[in-house]
């Protein structure tokens, strides 16, 4: 059971097959649910304040290939694969900004 | 520079030879630039309200390799060398708990 009671949960999605870190977003119930259920990722975008399915506009959703929770269940770590760049700048990842 | 007007800042680490993610924590300005300065993995505590170095007492501390912003500079990511297991547990990672 994932922790809700500190509110949003940071949700970090990795790239199955190589490991690279590609995003994070955050999960609620409903978004957590939707999830498991349809096994692609879904968010709740905080700026819009509603459900997000990754992907919905621009076709570059995330498969789950495996889920975890850390160890006080209050983050989560999904391994998915990615259909197209997960940033919405066209990057593959988001990290793209080195400052070390 | 790294976005602190939505409060806390997500902190991902990362194996810096594996690509295992170890962990996620929280910073502020002063745990950033702790980080930056000393090369060693700080966090703000949320549980304890205060800055924490990781390791400071299992001695299981993290040592920068890299660091990324994302686009919107709202999340950090650590490439790091641990020293020692990452978790409390014991565990070298916190997501040891697979549901998926």
């Amino acid at each position: 059971m994932v922790d809700f009671s500190k509110g949003l949960v940071p949700v970090i999605v990795q790239d199955y097959n190589t490991n690279q870190v590609l995003m994070l977003g955050y999960t609620n119930e409903e978004a957590y649910s939707k999830t498991l259920e349809t096994r692609c990722v879904y968010f709740y975008s905080r700026s819009r304040d509603k459900l997000w399915k990754k992907g919905e506009t621009s076709g570059n959703i995330l498969k789950v290939k495996e889920l975890y929770l850390d160890c006080d269940s209050d983050t989560v770590l999904i391994k998915a694969l990615p259909e197209g760049p997960t940033c919405h700048t066209g990057e593959t990842s988001c990290f793209f900004n080195q400052i070390v």
